[in-house]
C-alpha cells in the first residue's frame, strides 16, 4: 500500500473482538530460519544504462574477504546475490595494535545498487527517511561477533569504517544473513514452464511472496512491513498456488475482523507490534476487500468453520460500501471518503471503487449462499440493481468507456474495475479492453498493483495472449532491469519514478508485485 | 595518559604469568550501580564568557518532560547536575496515530556543554571521532523503553528526533542513568574543611576517582577507558586516603607484572577487554612507577605476601632502568625511548625520566631492605653514584637550573622531578622552586598530571603555602569554569586547549587529575 492514505486519519472506535484476536494468535506461523552468505564483492558506479543510473561490478569473490583489511574511510559492498531479509551479523578483527579506540562504522543495507550509491543524508523524500537502511555501530571491544538485531531487507550491504584510529585497521569475516520467513519453500511444486521467461518471472514472484510472509503477510520487508487488506488479497491468491500456508491467510484476516470499529467497519492496515492495533486509516476499497479475500480463502480451503465466524464481518463491509451510494446508486465522491485504486495523483477514485463494490458483491452473493440464504436474496436484487444503476450513470455510449466523477474522467482503473467486476457481458469487457489498449487514455496506471488487475481483466474476457504479453513487457521489464524481486513501483516509461520523491525509499520487494505466479498457475498461461 | 605515546609501537614479546593474572582475576571488583535522574532541561548558546564559549541556561524542570513532545528535527538537552559514569534508559511512546515508520533519533552525551553545542561530524581532531559520545537508534516498535548497552561518560545528554512521520511524534519518559563504579562512597571520610574552596575541590576530586574506578582504575571514563601506570600511580594514592579499596589496586599491579615482556619490562598500559593485553607501549617513566606504587602500596597496606610476588618485577624496572643510563650515568636521550612526564611537545624528557628514576631507585631501595637485602646493598651506592653523576652533569650552576638535553633545556618538568627525587638538600629543592616560580622558564606544564608533581615538590620542601595557593588557582580554577570532575587538561591561559585539536574529544574526568584529596589529606593541607 501506499503512503498518500496514511495521512488520513479519523476518529474510529474500536470495538476488539477478544476471541478472534485469539484465534489469530494460535495461528502464529512457525519462523523458518536459513543461514545465507554473500556471493561476491562489488562496487557500484554511476552508469546511464542501468536502472537509476547505477551499474554494478564484481570486484573481488569472497573468499578474498579476510585479506582486505578497512581503516579510517575505507568501505567495502557485498552482493548477497538475491534478496534477502533478515538478520546481518559478521566477525571484526583488529589489525595492528590492540585497538586504542572504539571501532566506528556504518552498515548500509539497499535492495537495489541506488541505495549503495546515493547517500542516505541527501535523501529530501517526503515519507520518513527512518526506513533508511542503515546502522551506525560504536564497537568497544575486539574481536566481536556483531549480530544486528534489527531486520533487514537487502541484496547489497555497504561496511564503512568511520574510524578506528593510527594505531589498528580492522577486518572482517563470517558475514552472513540468517533469513526468516513463515513461508515453507517446500511446498512449492516446480512450474517447469516451457517459455524460460515465464518460468523466470515465477521464480521471482514466488521469492517476493516468501520474502514478506512474516509473522503476517506483509506488503513489503523493507517499508512497511504491515498488514494492509490490499495487499493481503493478492498475497493470498498467490499463497494458495504456491507455499499454500492457509493458516497465515486466516490468521491475518482472524486479526482484521478482531478490531473493526465501531460501525463494524474494517480498517485498511494492521500495526502488529507491540500489539494488535487498528491503524486509523479506512479505505473504501479496502474495507470491501476483506469480503473478496474470505471468498478467496473459503474457495482454496472450504473452511466452513471461518467462513461461518467471519461472515457476519464480510457481509457488514458490504452494507456500510452500499450505504454510501446516492439516490443513484453510485457511490458518493466527495471529501468524506479515501478509496485507494492506484498510486496516480489525478485518478478519479469513483467508477473504479464502484467497480470493487460490484466485484465484491457478487462474491459475496456467493458466500451469502452458503451461510445467510436471507441476505443472499437480498443481494441478488442489489446486484441487479446497482449494476444497471451503474451503466445508465457511468457508462458513455459516445465515448464507449466508463466515466468517472465530476469531471467525467476516462481512467485505465475504471474499465479494469467494470471488467473485474463484469458489469459488462464478457464479449463487450473485451471490447472495451481492447479498445483501452488502442485509444491509451491519458490516467494511465502506475503500480504493479493496478496492472495485475489489468492482467487479470483481460484473463477473465479470455485475452489470455495479451495478457502473457504484458506480463512479459510489465514484471519481465523489471526481471530485464535487474529486478530478484518485484517492485512497490515500475513504470517502464520513467524507471526513475518514485510517489516518494526518491528512489532511494521506494520498497523494492513488495506484495502486490507478487501475482504473475498466480496469474500463470491459476489461468495456466 | 595521551595519545601521543600511542603512536609508538614495539615487538615485545609478552611472556605471561599465568599465576598472576588468576590472583588479579580473583580480585575483580564488586560494581556498585545507582539509579540517577536528570535534574532539568538546559539550553546550551553560545557566551564569550563561558568555557570554551557555551553557556547553559535551564528551560524547564524534568517535571514537564512528559508535556514536551518531539517531532522531526526537535531536540532537547537534559542535566544530570552531576558527572555519571552508567547506561542510559528511558522511555520513549509514540503521540498520535500509531507509528506507521521507525523513530529514527540520536542520542548525544556530554561531558562539557560544548559536545552538546558543536556537531561531532565537524570534528577534525586526530584522535579518533569514535570516542565522541553518540548513539543513532532505529526503533521499530513504540512505546518501548530503550536500554543502550554501552556505557557512557557524562553530564549533558541530548536527545534528538531525526525523523518520525507526518502521523506521529514522541515524548519521553522514565529516563535515568544506572551509574557503575567499584568505589564504595560510604568509605570516604568527610573532610569537614574549614575552608569551602578546599572542601570543594576535595569533593571534586573524589567524584573524578569514583568515576574512573571500574573493573580496574580507568584514566578516564569517556576516552581512554584504560589501565595505565602514570594515572594508577596516582589514583592508588588518592584512593588510600578516601574509598581505601586496597584490592583494587593490587588487582592492577598484578595485571601489569602478569603480561611483562621477554626482558621483564612492563607495560605503560593494558587492555583489560576481551582478555588481558599488554599495549605495545613502553614508556621510561611508567614502568618505573610500577616499582613506585608498589611502595605506596606496601606502605598502605603492609601487605608483605604481595610484596614478596611483585617483588621481582619491581627490582626489574629499576634494573632495566639502569641499563639505559650512559657512560655519565645520565639516561640515554635519542630515537630509541620513550618517556611520557607530560604533555608538551617541546619538552625534553632526560632530565625528568632522570628525576623518576632517582625518585624510584630510593623507593626501591626501601622495599629491597625489607625482602632483598643483597640488592638493597646495591642501590644504596648506584644511588649515591647516580645522584652524584646526575647533578655533576645536569645542573647548570650558572643558570641555576637542571638542564635536560642536548639543548641544555630549561623546563618545570626537570626541576620538579629532580625536587620530588630528592637529589638537593631540601632548603635547596625550596630555593630551586621558588626560582622556578619566579623566573618562569618558558616550557611550563600542561596538564594536571605534572601540577601534581609540581604541587606535590612544593610541600616536600615545606612550601604549604605556595601548594595550597596552587591547588586553589590551577583545580579552584577549573571548578571556577564549572567543572564537576577534573579534566584531562587545563591550561589556565589557554581553555581551549586541546592536543588533539578540539575541545569535543577532550576528557573531562581524568584520573591523573584527582589527586588534591591526596594532596590535601596527606599533608593536612
Amino acid at each position: 500500500m501506499s503512503e498518500q492514505a496514511k495521512i488520513q486519519t479519523s476518529q474510529a472506535v474500536i470495538v476488539p473482538n477478544e476471541t478472534f484476536l485469539q484465534t489469530a494468535d494460535q495461528l502464529k506461523p512457525v519462523i523458518h530460519r536459513k543461514e545465507t552468505f554473500p556471493t561476491q564483492i562489488v562496487e557500484v558506479s554511476a552508469n546511464v544504462n542501468a536502472i537509476h543510473g547505477w551499474g554494478v561490478a564484481p570486484v573481488g569473490g569472497v573468499e578474498s574477504l579476510t585479506q582486505r583489511i578497512f581503516g579510517k574511510g575505507e568501505s567495502m559492498i557485498l552482493d548477497f546475490g538475491d534478496h534477502r531479509v533478515g538478520h546481518l551479523s559478521f566477525d571484526v578483527k583488529p589489525i595492528g595494535s590492540p585497538p586504542d579506540a572504539p571501532l566506528k562504522m556504518k552498515v548500509t543495507f539497499g535492495e537495489m545498487p541506488v541505495e549503495m550509491a546515493e547517500p542516505f543524508d541527501q535523501y529530501e523524500g517526503w515519507i520518513s527517511s527512518s526506513w533508511l537502511q542503515e546502522e551506525l555501530l560504536l564497537i568497544d571491544v575486539l574481536p566481536q561477533r556483531i549480530e544486528l538485531p534489527r531486520r533487514y531487507s537487502f541484496r547489497y550491504v555497504k561496511f564503512e569504517v568511520l574510524d578506528t584510529s593510527p594505531k589498528y585497521r580492522v577486518s572482517f569475516d563470517h558475514i552472513m544473513c540468517t533469513t526468516v520467513t513463515s513461508a515453507n519453500a517446500e511446498a512449492v511444486t516446480p512450474l517447469g514452464h516451457s517459455d524460460p521467461v515465464l518460468e523466470c518471472i515465477d521464480r521471482v514472484s514466488i521469492r517476493t511472496l516468501e520474502d514478506c510472509m512474516q509473522d503476517v503477510f506483509e506488503d513489503g520487508p523493507k517499508r512497511d512491513r504491515r498488514l494492509w487488506l490490499g495487499d493481503l488479497r493478492l498475497q493470498a491468491l498467490a499463497n494458495y498456488v504456491t507455499f499454500k500456508n492457509m493458516d497465515l491467510v486466516k490468521r491475518c484476516l482472524y486479526l482484521f475482523a478482531g478490531v473493526p470499529d465501531q460501525q463494524g467497519r474494517v480498517t485498511a492496515n494492521l500495526f502488529i507490534e507491540p500489539s494488535i492495533i487498528a491503524d486509523d486509516t479506512y479505505l473504501y476499497d479496502y474495507s470491501l476487500f476483506f469480503t473478496a479475500t474470505l471468498y478467496d480463502y473459503y474457495e482454496a480451503t472450504n473452511d466452513r468453520i471461518t467462513l461461518n465466524e467471519l461472515w457476519p464481518t464480510a457481509r457488514r463491509q458490504v452494507e456500510l460500501a452500499l450505504e454510501r451510494l446516492d439516490q443513484n446508486g453510485i457511490v458518493r465522491d466527495d471529501d468524506t471518503w479515501w478509496s485507494f485504486i492506484d498510486w496516480h495523483e489525478q485518478l478519479n477514485k469513483q467508477a473504479p471503487s464502484q467497480g470493487v463494490l460490484i466485484y465484491t458483491m457478487k462474491r459475496a452473493f456467493q458466500l451469502a449462499n452458503e451461510v445467510d440464504s436471507e441476505y443472499a436474496s437480498i443481494l441478488a436484487g442489489r446486484i441487479r440493481e446497482v449494476e444497471a444503476l451503474t451503466v445508465h450513470a457511468l457508462w458513455d455510449p459516445k465515448l464507449r468507456f466508463f466515466i468517472s466523477g465530476a469531471e467525467r474522467q476516462v481512467s485505465w482503473a475504471s474499465q479494469v474495475w467494470m471488467v473485474l467486476a463484469e458489469v459488462l457481458p464478457a464479449e463487450e469487457g473485451r471490447a472495451l479492453l481492447m479498445r483501452l489498449l488502442e485509444e491509451c487514455p491519458s490516467v494511465g496506471m502506475t503500480t504493479p498493483y493496478m496492472y495485475h488487475h489489468f492482467v487479470e481483466a483481460l484473463l477473465i474476457v479470455g485475452c489470455k495472449e495479451e495478457a502473457v504479453a504484458q506480463i512479459k513487457a510489465y514484471w519481465g521489464g523489471m526481471v530485464a532491469d535487474g529486478a530478484v524481486t518485484f517492485w512497490e513501483l515500475y513504470d517502464p516509461d520513467n524507471k526513475n519514478f518514485s510517489p516518494y520523491g526518491s528512489n532511494l525509499i521506494n520498497s523494492y520487494c513488495h506484495a502486490w508485485s507478487c501475482t504473475p505466479t498466480y496469474l500463470i498457475r491459476r489461468y495456466g498461461l
